[in-house]
């Protein structure tokens, strides 16, 4: 049995019922970290975590150009790799996640190096570049889409991180302020790409599929700091408070 | 400055070393499983989310025989698969993890969809796979002597499953046994191969990586676990203690 396309309109509802229901905004890393409960050593931690998954980004979108073969789609796509990696001298994403890491009193050469970072963040991150290179093209386009829920967490990160925490000012958490105007025209095209082009139900179903993927990369990333960091069950060779300090 | 090789010597009391190190058996929660201490929504949540690894092992060597251009290599190699897939009939490691299932009151056909395995360890089981598909020859190959350490911790999980749990007989734990006698033959093939091939310092440090990299494989695992069902975060679309039983 074949089963009927759903409506654009469904579509969109039910990728947007991901969100609401496995988005990391859910998860209880980000009640700690936004209403100022995390400690330092915490805040270090899921800096130099999350290091893996701000430098992988660039590459998981070379690697989306890498099997397009449309010059229109790649030329739009390409201003991400732009916004993350910036120009040879200055700008870009990773480079305002090293001034982070700088003001939480790391040494951004120690997080640029992804010493320390935790086997399973490496895991998950290396899922989702793989998946972008490997997965047919609307689903490596639709796992883009956890942006559509992006806004609401930077938005409650910054008034958290300001109000709680002295490292933040707008210089240090610069990296989510510029996510804030970055990433919602990169979600009106894709989102409007991925429901132009997902007509059958089996892409449909890709798509669904992908938004729930990369869903889980996110949210494992965040029961692994937890484990690690808040509960203090550290995996062998990951970074140790007090190590890598400016 | 190149770097002296070590010596054969010297390589395999490194490569023993790491085990010393890293291996899981130093993991607290096969303290907790051996000793007794697991409830059964705990066993099962293990034999659920172990299941990911078993049923993966012969694709990861089915991987390393499509990237092994010595037939010779590959006809030994072979009988890795044949162990854990069995005949077309019956027989096989993974059969046997079925079995184990059955025996802790989980429906097989439930775990064999792999339904409910947590996004944490498909995303470490994955990225050995795809270790073994990608990495140089050596790195490849070393990466399987975890095998070296795994009689120790078998020997003590079937002491302490019979000891302490209802559903242990020799039936039901038959996939540990058949390692026992397993293992060994593979690990003094492979760890000899290793030390013949590994002559410069360059492939002897890459035997180490791999061989530690594959140790973080095995113990994300456990932290994931731990993490999901121990301290009961379990993620969202993951195995639900209840669920799936027979």
């Amino acid at each position: 049995m074949t089963l009927h396309p759903l409506t654009r309109a469904t579509l969109e509802a039910q990728l947007r019922q991901i969100g609401v229901e496995r988005y990391h905004d859910r998860h209880p890393f980000h009640a700690r970290l936004h209403s100022g409960q995390c400690s330092m050593a915490e805040v270090q931690a899921w800096v130099v975590n999350r290091w893996q998954y701000q430098s992988s980004i660039p590459m998981k979108d070379a690697a989306f150009l890498s099997r397009c073969t449309d010059p229109a789609l790649r030329r739009i796509w390409r201003s991400r790799i732009e916004d993350h990696d910036g120009g040879v001298d200055e700008g870009g994403g990773i480079r305002r996640w090293l001034k982070l890491a700088e003001a939480v009193g790391l040494d951004p050469d120690y997080v640029a190096s992804g010493r320390g970072v935790m086997p399973a963040t490496r895991f998950a991150v290396d899922a989702y570049v793989r998946f972008v290179r490997d997965q047919p093209l609307i689903a490596a386009m639709a796992s883009s889409l956890t942006e559509m829920f992006a806004p609401a967490i930077h938005g409650q990160r910054i008034e958290g991180l300001l109000k709680h925490y002295a490292f933040a000012n707008s210089d240090s958490i610069a990296y989510f302020s510029h996510r804030l105007s970055e990433a919602p025209k990169d979600v009106a095209f894709t989102l409007n790409w991925v429901l132009d082009h997902a007509v059958t139900r089996a892409d449909q179903t890709d798509a669904l599929r992908a938004l729930t993927f990369k869903t889980e990369v996110l949210w494992a990333q965040l029961d692994a700091l937890w484990h690690g960091y808040v509960a203090g069950n550290i995996p062998p060779g990951a970074w140790q408070p007090g190590e890598g300090q400016l």
